[in-house]
C-alpha cells in the first residue's frame, strides 16, 4: 500500500465526511492557539520582511482549514498595527496529499477574502494576501528554498510515510499494543524517527533562519510505545475488526496483514530526533489532553453516552475510512463502524479515555 | 452575472467535458510552441537565477494543462545541460478561476513527476520542481511581488472580467456583429482595454525585470471589431439561440439581455494597450489561423462534414455551457447545441471559417 496514494480524509459534505466530523481537530487548533500566537508574535518582533511565507501542512478540507490561515493573518495584522507599519505581503501555502479535496477550499476563497478585508481598514494598511494549494507529501520537499517564515501543522505528523516493514506478525493488533512483539515496536519507532527526520530536513531548506514552526500531533506521555494512551482508538478499532473476524465477515489473515501507518510519539522521542537532525531549536515541547466527549454533557446519562460514542465513531471513520476501505473493502465499512460505536459506548467512555496530543514549537537555527 | 463565479470549462471526463473536447486549444499550444521556446531560451541566456518562477494563467483541467508545464521544464533543462550547469529550482504556479477542477490536475501530479524524472539523468543535475495551484482571477494580483520569470497564457485573455455595461440593446446578437450599434462596439472595446491594462499592471508587479510573458488569445486581423473573423462562432451560437426563440423555447428578451463576456482584439488594439500601460516591451505580435476542422479529412464528403460540425459544437459547448446554462437554464443546453451543430454543418464548414488567434511575446522592462 502506498500511503500517500490511499490516505485522505473522507471527502464531500455528507454524514461521514471529514468536513462534518472534525470538531476534535478544531478543538486541538483552538487549544494550541496561544502557543501558535506566541510563535507568530515572536517571529514578527524579530523579523518582518516585505513578504511573509506561511504554510499549513496537512490542511485537509473543512471548517478548520481556513481557521488556521485567518488566525495567522489576524495576528500578523494586529502586530503590524501595533508597530505602526503596514502588513507585509502574505503568501499562504495550503498543503495536503494530492487526494485532498482542494476544489472545495478554493471555491470558498472568494468569500474568505471578502471577510478578511472586513475591519482591516483601507487597502493601504493591509498588504495583498495570496493563497495557493500545494499537493504532495511533506516527507519530502514541497516549497522553494527559504520561502517560508512560519509553518503550522495540526494532527498530521503522526501519519507515517509508510507502514513500517514488520519482521514479525503483529497478531490481532492493527497498531502497537501490549501484545505486540518487541521487533514490531522497534520497527514502528524507527519508521517514525526516519520520517520525522526527513520532515525536519526538508523544512530546514524551506524555512528562513529564525523562521518558526508549530507542530501538533497525536502522541503519548508514557515512555512505553505500547501504552494505551498512544493507541487506544486503534486498539478498539482492532477489536471491532476482530469481532468481524469472529462473525466470519473478515479473514483473520486480513487483520494480521493490516497495520496503521501511524505513530504516537512521546515528547522525549520527538526531542531526540529534533536534536539529532539539528536544524531547529526547541522553544516549547508539551503534551496535553483533549477530551473525546462533547463538553456540554450534563451528567453521565445513557443518551449522552450513546451520542458521544456515535460522534467518536464518526470522527474516526472520517479520518481512516479510505485507508481501511482500501484493505478490507468498502462494503464492510458500515458494519465495522457500527460495531466500533458499540465498543466505544461500552468501554472507552466508561474508562474516560483522553486524546493525548503533543505540541512542539521550533525555531530554524541561524548558523 | 459575476463572470469569475460563473465562467468555467465543463468539468469531469464525460462526453461534454472540456478535458475530452480541447483538441483545438491543444493545437494552438503546439502551433505557438516555437515562440514560447524562443522566449524561454532568451530568458535562460540573459538571466538564470537559482530559482525560476513559471506561471500558466487559465491552466484549465485537461490534457493540455501539464503539456505547457513539461514543455517549459524540458526547454529550461535542455538549455542548462547545454550550458553545463544544473537546472534551477523550478516553482510552477497553475492558475485558473476558483471553479476550475484543480483536484483532477493535482491527482495526476505524482505520475507527472515520475515521467518528468525519466531521462533527466540523476537528481543532482535536475533541481527540485514544485507545482502549486493558484485559484483566482488574473484581472488582479495573484502572485508574490517579483516572484515570476515566465508567464504563459493560452486562450484565456479574450475572456473579459465582466460583460461591458451596454448603453443600448445589442438586439439579436450575443457578441459584436454587423448589426451592433456603435455604442455597443465602443463599450466592448473599452472593457477590453481596461481589463487588459489591469492584467498587465498586475503582472508587472509579479514578473522580475527582464522576465517574459507569452500570451495567446482569440483575436482578429481586421480593424473592424464587428468583422466576422472575431466572432463567427458567437454569431452562429446567437443564431441557434434565435432559432430557439422562433420555436418559442426562449423569450426574445432573454437573448437580448445576454452578451458574451469576450473580446477578440486586433494586434493593433493590443499594441496600443501594451504601449500605454508601459511595463512591457513587445518582442513579437502576430495573428495566425487555426483550422476548426480535423486535419485528416480526406475529401470534403458528407461524413467528414458532420463529424466536424459535431466536434466544433462540442468544443464550444465545453467552453461556454456553464455560462449559457446560468442565463438560459441547464434544460435547454442539449437542444441548443444540437441546433448549433446543424447550423455549423450548414454554414461554417461550407464557408471554411478559421479561428483567428493573436500571440504576443513580451519582456518586462528594466527601468
Amino acid at each position: 500500500m502506498e500511503v500517500a496514494q490511499v490516505l485522505r480524509m473522507n471527502g464531500g459534505m455528507g454524514e461521514t465526511s471529514y468536513a462534518c466530523n472534525s470538531t476534535i481537530q478544531g478543538k486541538a487548533i483552538s487549544m494550541t492557539q496561544p502557543i501558535t500566537e506566541e510563535a507568530i508574535l515572536h517571529l514578527c518582533s524579530t523579523t518582518l520582511p516585505k513578504s511573509l511565507g506561511f504554510a499549513d501542512l496537512g490542511c485537509s478540507s473543512g471548517p478548520n482549514t481556513l481557521v488556521v490561515v485567518s488566525h495567522f493573518i489576524n495576528v500578523v495584522h494586529q502586530k503590524c498595527c501595533q508597530l505602526g507599519r503596514s502588513t507585509p505581503e502574505l503568501n499562504v501555502f495550503l498543503n495536503d496529499l494530492p487526494g485532498n479535496d482542494f476544489n472545495t477550499i478554493f471555491r470558498s476563497l472568494p468569500d474568505f477574502y471578502k471577510k478578511l478585508m472586513q475591519g482591516k481598514g483601507d487597502d493601504d494598511d493591509f498588504g495583498p494576501c495570496f493563497i495557493c494549494g500545494v499537493p504532495g507529501s511533506f516527507y519530502g520537499r514541497l516549497f522553494a528554498s527559504q520561502s517560508l517564515h512560519f509553518i503550522h501543522s495540526s494532527y498530521c505528523l503522526h501519519w507515517l510515510s509508510q507502514v513500517p516493514g514488520l519482521p514479525e506478525i503483529n497478531k490481532g493488533n492493527i497498531y502497537l499494543a501490549k501484545t505486540s512483539p518487541p521487533s514490531v515496536v522497534k520497527a514502528y519507532l524507527e519508521q517514525f524517527e526516519r520520517d520525522f527526520s526527513v520532515f525536519l530536513g526538508s523544512r530546514s531548506e524551506e524555512v528562513v533562519p529564525g523562521g518558526r514552526m508549530v507542530l501538533t500531533l497525536l502522541g503519548r506521555r508514557s515512555e512505553d510505545p505500547c501504552s494505551r494512551e498512544g493507541g487506544y482508538s486503534w486498539e478498539l478499532l482492532g477489536q471491532a475488526l476482530n469481532d468481524l473476524v469472529s462473525q466470519g465477515l473478515i479473514e483473520e489473515e486480513k487483520v494480521n496483514t493490516f497495520n496503521m501507518p501511524i505513530y504516537a510519539p512521546s515528547p522525549r522521542e520527538m526531542k531526540s530526533v529534533i536534536e539529532r537532525e539539528g536544524s531547529f531549536d526547541i522553544d516549547r515541547l508539551e503534551a496535553f489532553e483533549i477530551n473525546w466527549k462533547q463538553e456540554d454533557n450534563l451528567g453521565d446519562n445513557e443518551t449522552n453516552k450513546l451520542r458521544d460514542a456515535q460522534n467518536i465513531a464518526r470522527y474516526l471513520r472520517a479520518v481512516v475510512e479510505p485507508l481501511l476501505a482500501n484493505h478490507f473493502g468498502e462494503a464492510l465499512m458500515d458494519k465495522l463502524f457500527c460495531r466500533l460505536r458499540e465498543i466505544l459506548a461500552d468501554r472507552m467512555l466508561k474508562e474516560d479515555a483522553k486524546l493525548v496530543t503533543v505540541i512542539v514549537s521550533l525555531t530554524r537555527r541561524k548558523y
